[in-house]
């Protein structure tokens, strides 16, 4: 048990970029979330993460076996076959329409919570950014801290 | 980067409710959510959103191209067919037990960081409250803001 | 509407372990959430859980008729069949890679609004730890409260 109600709670907000230079496929920043809350000296609290796009997404999946994400990648392929057969938005390309639905089978926004500066993930979660459009792109994902100072 | 440490940080929580009037499909309510945080005078935090239902949700979606709902409307009736074969709880009609499945796939929840006022969406978000019953309901979501006022 | 701006806000962060007794299935922990809220007498605010696997998860879902329980588990059965077939990863069963497929599919982690003590849920809404591996585990979720105490 933590959280003293003497110590007042603080906010700390920035926006980073990720590239996805692979394309469709999925991309830990577990690190770099890790790496934040510790430069920016924050303690007990939660993380909220929030991608901005409908063609990403975020998810926290197992983080030994790169096999899971191959399994993971061709899943949704098989359940979301890219277009243009079925879609009526073929406009931005026969992959753009999957993305989104992909997007809308996942999340948006993960909350983590966090104590003494630490995630607190289980043993063999990371955190994800899941980019379903084929070819590489710039993402910005927001992270927010609530919370105690370290 | 943002957050003071010497601000105090506030909440607000109330309740709205939304009409499905067309029954099965998305329905945008950003501006519900942007107009709130402006009466209330708020400025950066988080808003989570909470919808009260087990048959209808909460999706990040495209807000600009109408056939991306379109799309998204007919994969999921694609993915959960409505009743009643393949399901024992038709009780409450054949679009029930597929409300319950489709709520399960998206979400029931969506927390979003606001910035001096502002939901920080990507440029092409929108939030959106998606009805899964074929005719109309009255639906619930609780916003709650944590954060500084403005 | 609630919340008042000289109220400080405080936080509380304790983790729990469930056992999926019955293995696949859904299990009911509203009213552990429910009970923590009151024994720490906490107020106003909002409550994050957390699942700390990526072959368990958490859903909110109608707690009513268990027939829904029934047929949302026989959907996803269908929808992410058991392996070996189509996975790569079957090292660790062939019921451990469509878990983590049935994980990414739900949510790992769900913020629920609570009110002078009370979760903000819906009429027929329960919080659900969502086991998708065949045998029982033990799993561990984190609860974690901002917001005013009562």
């Amino acid at each position: 048990m933590v959280g003293e109600k003497l110590v007042s709670l603080i906010q700390r907000q920035e926006t980073f970029a990720f590239n996805t230079g692979r394309g469709a496929g999925l991309y830990d920043f577990t690190s770099d979330v890790q790496a934040w809350l510790r430069e920016e000296r924050l303690g007990t609290g939660q993380i909220n993460l929030f991608c901005q796009h409908t063609a990403a997404s975020l998810i926290i999946q197992e983080n030994v076996d790169p096999d899971v994400q191959a399994d993971l990648l061709s899943f949704f392929r098989r359940l979301v076959p890219d277009g243009p057969d079925g879609y009526i938005h073929t406009l931005e390309g026969p992959d753009d329409m999957p993305a989104h639905i992909k997007t809308a089978l996942t999340a948006s926004q993960l909350t983590v919570p966090v104590n003494k500066g630490r995630l607190m993930l289980g043993t063999w979660q990371g955190i994800y950014l899941f980019e379903h459009r084929t070819s590489p792109h710039r993402r910005s994902v927001v992270f927010h801290f609530i919370g105690e100072e370290l």
